[in-house]
């Protein structure tokens, strides 16, 4: 943190999140990996607490994921623990008692059932977590909570991130305010199929733990899974979303309130996810894909995501070149259905190629224009049937090699 | 051409082709995009050549691809023309009409049948190609072909290539010497299913066209499927293999000839495709990744080239750094079946980590050292089977930037 410029796509400032009842959090230097720097977090979460979960579909997922996923039929939470510097992935036996160890000792510390302790790990993989320097710090931890603490629990659990990310919705629901807050960190291996992406979203709505899974999955296959730095998927990806009912206001499946709940969580979680795509490593400019006519709104996430991910596209997008055939290369490389000569694409609104050619009278001036700015648009209409995705992504600069060619010195 | 470096990676010579009976070739300068440079070729083969080709998977090939494709069944070749600069892809009807106007040209100069004349066009996407250009040239390539100018034809069929490519065989099959000759081209959009890659492959063994067919495919699987510079699959990618029959050794299906050319025809198109990954756009680095223990040979291929298209790998090893923990998360990533507690990884022979994490004597010195090499070796055992495969990619640096952000300009 502080070693890479932030980011230029970076918003002005966070935005300050309301305290949301039943939700306390509290951040701590554990000196994992960084100095001088929090390093954990946590957050301790209201009896009654519910909770739902979607993890990395890696086949050699960390050992919290792991953790994470035997305890979620559970449906219930009392304690979030984050740290940043090292992923405690693919260490083996270490690995587990790190994640023992750490339950172990957020029991003995809040008094909480192990099947409600949360546990997030994100950083370097393969070298061993010390478990005990969370250890020592959770009564500290435990002992400072407070419900203001938003912006340093997006500060602590950042790695590569240039800037902390954070989102609030409200809805009002039978006449009672319901609070939604995210924290989001990620900027590099971002992959559909979560990357390494945390992402924890806390309301004060009362929420069944099933129907509480069901929300977060339907929202993140519009967000998080829609994003993609470099098609590198992380064996830690999480997005926990934790409803402490503390509001009051009660959220039933298929009832307009369930409806309302659904779009604000939708909205927030595609901040989060917008902002993680502008804050890939090196990103100067972000990428917005909008794909349409496709056969299935999956197809269309699918090429959207084929295009957001091509090498070619994003390098062509760093140099400010409309160079729309990569487009065309990234479209048939998809594997969704595609006539060639029923494909549209067009540029930052303008339509350059349509029905299998160039247009006759192509201007590539205000694309060129269009190229110059922060804000790209690629819009590709496959036309052929009436599935539709937006999918964001970020171009392929100098800067991600920089990153990532010394991560670890 | 020119404007890169030579990739330092690339072999100190071209090899000397030897000549092959029924094959004559013609270069010539038709300023197609490129000024100072040859960038068309023509390969005239006699009378009784047969043919075998295999192309991309693209859902959007370029105009010669469908050509190739629809003319393959007949199963002979008197012609091969392929010119430089100008992709003919995304084309539309303009496309079809380059086609049909450069073979026509081709037949009324030459004589031969259309249907035994094959194209192949690399370059830049989306723009028309003036197949006049090449209409121009052939009368004088025709009346100059040689049975000496494979260095020739290397160069001209070059695009962001830094040096030709070229390999050659020979086998004796009964008493008789048979040749193999192959020039191949590509650099950047390289990815399984066939890359912007062009190979041509020429022999004077007599072989029937369905039993080429049969022994390209095969080939292809261990060679120009095996590699990858960018996980980008181009519009064009071609790899055609024509039979003379002029040294009079036939080859006839299951017999101990058909091995002996099968095993050299793998071998010439493995240092072939090999020369493609060494000219990757901007590598510094050759990694040769071997996968064993897996449940197939298809699946070990596909963790390969998972592990070879990953952007935190490729970097990391452009930064020199050991960092197995990125090899990890790709095969994790793969799809394919893993048990994260059986991977062994070694990288330049020293076993890093094994049955799910660091071994405990592992000293990172000598993988330090070898990180420091050009010739990156890593080797992934899964543990779980007996399927095995070599992939082969390169690493992922500044020069693939700067190559692919200003490639139009």
């Amino acid at each position: 943190m502080g070693k890479y410029a932030r980011s230029p796509l970076a918003p002005e400032s966070l935005p300050v999140l309301p305290p949301i009842a039943g939700v306390t959090i509290a951040t701590a230097q554990a000196a994992i990996r960084y100095a001088n720097r929090t390093d954990v977090l946590l957050v301790s979460l209201a009896q009654g607490t519910t909770a739902a979960g979607v993890f990395t579909r890696s086949k050699a997922p960390s050992a919290p994921v792991d953790w994470c996923r035997s305890i979620l039929s559970a449906g219930k939470a009392r304690a979030l623990i984050v740290n940043s510097g090292n992923a405690n992935a693919f260490t083996g036996r270490r690995g587990v008692e790190a994640v023992e160890g750490t339950v172990a000792a957020a029991t003995a510390v809040m008094g909480y059932e192990e099947d409600s302790i949360y546990l997030a790990s994100t950083g370097v993989i393969g070298e061993p977590l010390d478990y005990t320097k969370i250890e020592k710090v959770l009564p500290l931890l435990y002992a400072s909570r407070s419900e203001e603490r938003w912006a340093e629990a997006a500060a602590a659990i950042m790695t590569t991130d240039t800037f902390p990310k954070a989102a609030t919705r409200e809805v009002v629901i039978g006449g009672k305010k319901v609070t939604i807050n995210g924290i989001a960190k990620g900027s590099g291996m971002i992959a559909p199929d979560m990357a390494t992406m945390l992402a924890f979203i806390f309301t004060d709505a009362e929420i069944a733990a099933p129907l509480l899974q069901t929300m977060l999955q339907q929202s993140n296959a519009k967000s998080f899974n829609s994003i993609t730095v470099d098609g590198d998927t992380s064996t830690s990806d999480t997005a926990l979303l934790f409803a402490t009912g503390k509001s009051g206001a009660a959220i039933a499946h298929a009832t307009p309130e369930h409806a309302l709940f659904q779009t604000a969580l939708d909205s927030l979680m595609i901040e989060l996810a917008k902002l993680v795509a502008m804050d890939g490593e090196g990103a100067q400019k972000l990428i917005t894909i909008t794909v349409k006519g496709a056969e299935s709104d999956d197809a269309a996430r699918r090429i959207g995501l084929t295009i957001g991910n091509s090498p070619l596209v994003k390098t062509a997008i760093a140099g400010e070149d409309a160079n729309w055939g990569r487009v065309v290369a990234a479209v048939g490389k998809s594997g969704e259905l595609v006539d060639r000569d029923k494909l549209t694409i067009a540029m930052g609104g303008v339509v350059i190629a349509k029905d299998g050619e160039r247009v006759e009278e192509y201007d590539e001036a205000p694309v060129a224009a269009h190229m110059k700015t922060r804000d790209i648009h690629i819009d590709v209409n496959i036309g052929l049937g009436t599935g539709e995705a937006t999918v964001w992504s970020c171009d392929l600069t100098h800067g991600y090699i920089d990153i990532n060619a010394d991560y670890r010195s």
